[in-house]
């Protein structure tokens, strides 16, 4: 399968780059607005596998090459550019593609951090709304702390919960996330559900703040 | 210390009586509107805690009785429900009592179960609106599965985030919660941020639905 990582320069690219590298045999294609910066990248994702003991190599381009020939296309941008990543990329999209989308609205305070979705209710509902009517949206990967998936020294252990109205879609997410070790993913139904789940997100961020001396925290349902 | 679990006739009081009873030496009284049904639900607790090897005692009483005393009140009614609850124990209330509030506001559609608070923003920040200004308000035990907490023989691994302005009440109510194993308090910081908390048990029922061989969830950051 050849997964392009759009926005794959971000934190939650490189943790996926890292452990899809690190524990898969698929490809995967790091995707910018800016080639160089994808190419550069790149490069560090495969000394980061190299290190670790793969010999893993990471494609690179701007994002609508990236996801030429892409199964799966992870929207790892922030939420402000999530319409205009999806407006570039429209043309260059496969007809099956996937597209996944982690990111979430928050807005932080003196206090912590709260859920500030979109208009429409969350952003996964925003990219389904954007993309072409023909590309199955699944929401994924909100509450995973990028910075532990990025280091591949880490051993992890958390869920994942998975949203889409496509059940063929959300099925082959969940199973490429099972790919992983220590992540596992959780049905939550279709994107109608997405606000509940990429609520996730900000209260870690709002429990890391008030427990300094915790690790970045992912979650584990049990 | 005296734990006043008012509406302890309701699933979290349950889970909260036994728990406590099981695991501490504190005194136990369930409250309810009608104290036939107190007396009848702590005669139940009782009958549990025996058979875990627990000779536990349970007081029981109407509300208003219930807090008399007690330095710490769980508010375990439904959301629509607490208003009148606080308004009707507001003058039994000893002056330096916690009122403890787990409850959520949520709405149920066919795809799951959605975060629904009231305009103030989360119930417990209409319970401090609401309880009389001298008597800080800590909301806790959100996402606890009720029915989990209620079966003694079942160890229980969760963490249950804890909200208050006022930290000695907070820094009591984590305290009292690190007295029954395998539940964990984290402090999520002051009532502001308490929506980012309470919607965690919608999305518990949520996942629950869509994954009907999962057991009632609970919740670890980790």
């Amino acid at each position: 399968m050849r997964i392009a990582l759009l926005g794959g320069t971000g934190a939650i690219g490189e943790g996926l780059a890292l452990r899809f590298g690190a524990h898969t045999t698929h490809e995967i294609v790091v995707g910018s607005r800016d080639a160089d910066r994808a190419i550069e990248a790149a490069v560090d994702y495969e000394e980061a596998l190299s290190v670790h003991g793969s010999d893993t190599s990471i494609g690179a381009g701007v994002n609508i090459d990236a996801v030429s020939g892409a199964d799966v296309a992870i929207l790892g941008v922030p939420p402000y550019h999530v319409r205009e990543t999806i407006e570039t990329i429209r043309d260059g999209l496969e007809d099956e593609a996937i597209l996944v989308t982690p990111a979430v609205g928050m807005s932080r305070s003196e206090t912590g951090c709260h859920y500030d979705p979109p208009p429409i209710g969350s952003v996964s509902e925003l990219v389904a709304n954007v993309a072409p009517a023909s590309v199955p949206v699944v929401g994924a990967y909100h509450s995973i702390p990028a910075g532990r998936l990025a280091n591949l020294e880490t051993a992890i252990d958390m869920d994942t919960p998975v949203v889409a109205d496509d059940e063929a879609a959300k099925e082959t997410v969940q199973n490429l996330t099972n790919e992983i070790p220590g992540l596992s993913p959780i049905d939550a139904g279709p994107l109608a559900n997405a606000a509940g789940v990429e609520s996730l997100a900000p209260l870690l961020v709002t429990l890391k703040h008030h427990n300094e001396s915790l690790p970045e925290l992912g979650i584990r349902f049990d």
